[in-house]
């Protein structure tokens, strides 16, 4: 390492650990870019700030744009402040450039939750900030950790791609849904059902008390359909009704959730959900290095213009191109 | 090339040529698969039926589940064919193998069209056949134009990243969309309103006629809204009714799409556009070539093996041996 980049690393983790946000907020950034310089400092701030971390509890809040995911983490957040956690809120976002800006980027969304001193708000990267386009998620999470968060509640952005992505990085998954029957049922995928370790049906206040109530138990009846993992305890997949709004049923959340891990931790489970989710961080950044390392290889990149010419020409098939380049990158 | 694989090579590019269908459909089932050997027939393959083929055109059909995609394709296929085309069907699914089958996996819900002998309707692979994952719609669409279909419809599955990929594929994006009013209009997303050339209004019959035509304009209106692309014809996008079931706007769709197109050539766009395109195929076809030589490599696997056991016992985190073993990769 050179030298430059371990006086970075050193200051960074000290401030971390003194419990500066913005240092925090910094190393994040590190992790995210595309940057040589910057990847060889969030490589050695993980390195040495990565430790034994089983007491925390990562928690996945998925649901449709509109089912209000950021007041219940707002009010779920301040709930679990109160009873003296210090909650981190981190966003998964795998979507492309293309498809326009994150949900959590606008940090006002949240603001009681953000002015309290035991949280962390970190919004979605934005395009291009030191050339990052990959939302680093994983490496935020053992970040955050580090800098004494215990709880972090991973918003889902989008769908499809960051519930999967996300289940591969969290303790517990909850679906948020709306009060609202069979049109509402239909809507939600059956991969998504599977994955969830409770279901919230948010918004059970004033006049659609009532309705959420009975979605709750359509819900319920519902998830009886599908087989019910053997490892967890009887009663999971659960069915809540809460209120951000009214703030009920929040510490009712909580309280599944622990019951949830301690089961799973009893059973061994959770540390094995826990090795199984290390692989599969370690699968997807091979892909996501050699590429950057391909990316930013200026012999590789000589080589890449001649095919690019080449293939402009019509002389050859992009496919056999690529074939052919892959065949000289690998050792 | 081995033996074996150059005669299977010739033999495949003999039947291709000569008309059959269940050769078409094995020399994509080829480029599908991850295993170098049926990789190695399908680069040969591919090599020997690249051709220009400007003459050809192809249709992306999006739209949101339930819409008639299919209907739709079947309706407007059959009407190609009748004006002398042969057209192929496609499907480009990018879901991972958790969110399960495809839309086309069924071939029987496009009856009619299967049975005529000027149409080709390629199911999307079954997960795991060859072992393959990725949906190769570029592949496909090469050979099937070598096969000499000269329209190729694809429809998109699901949301988001197919409609991305698709756009980098084809000449002309169609959206379909269902009659309804401004509920409707918010669930459209502007990248694809960006991306679309054609916005196609379907159910445009019975009750829902009027409906469908007021959809219709209040798209148009909406559509002044977004800037329109300086290069192409004047009124484009468009916005148009039609109906799959009482067959109207079939080839008013189709009178569309060669006006675009030969605007297009004349301004030399076209072919600046598929240029564009077969650069964007090289570069996604590096990330898997790659991937599929580290996943294929005995001493690479090896290497992996090791890191993965000093993940599970905690001596090194995932981000970092990653990096690690990439280093160790790539030449």
């Amino acid at each position: 390492m050179v030298k430059a980049t371990e006086k970075k690393v050193l200051e960074l983790i000290k401030r971390i650990k003194n419990g500066e946000r913005r240092a925090l907020s910094q190393a994040i950034t590190f992790t995210e870019s595309t940057r040589k310089e910057h990847r060889e400092v969030a490589k050695g701030v993980l390195d040495k700030l990565y430790a034994n971390n089983d007491n925390t509890v990562r928690i996945a809040v998925s649901g449709t744009p509109g089912v209000g995911k950021s007041t219940f983490i707002e009010s779920f957040g301040i709930n679990l402040i109160k009873n003296g956690n210090n909650v981190a809120v981190l966003a998964i976002d795998p979507s492309s450039e293309g498809s326009g800006g994150s949900i959590l980027g606008d940090k006002t969304r949240m603001e009681l939750l953000s002015k309290e001193k035991s949280a962390f708000i970190r919004p979605s990267p934005a395009r291009g900030s030191l050339g990052g386009t990959n939302t680093r998620t994983q490496e935020a999470i053992i970040l955050c950790e580090a800098a004494g968060f215990n709880i972090i509640l991973i918003e889902t952005v989008g769908v499809g791609q960051s519930e999967t992505m996300a289940s591969q990085m969290v303790d517990v998954f909850c679906l948020l849904l709306g009060p609202g029957g069979g049109d509402e049922l239909q809507g939600v995928k059956r991969g998504i059902m599977e994955i969830s370790d409770l279901i919230l049906v948010n918004k059970a206040d004033g006049q659609l008390k009532k309705v959420a109530e009975t979605t709750r138990s359509e819900y319920a009846k519902a998830l009886q359909l599908f087989r019910r993992r053997q490892v967890d305890p009887p009663l999971f997949p659960k069915v809540l009704t809460i209120s951000s709004t009214e703030k009920s049923g929040l510490s009712d959340t909580w309280k599944e959730i622990e019951t949830l891990i301690s089961w799973r931790k009893h059973s061994d489970l959770f540390f094995r959900i826990r090795e199984e989710q290390k692989l599969s961080w370690f699968y997807r950044e091979i892909t996501n290095s050699v590429n950057l390392r391909i990316k930013n290889s200026e012999k590789i990149s000589k080589k890449k213009e001649e095919f690019e010419r080449r293939i402009k020409e019509g002389l050859i098939l992009p496919f056999n191109a690529a074939e052919r380049l892959a065949s000289e990158i690998i050792k």
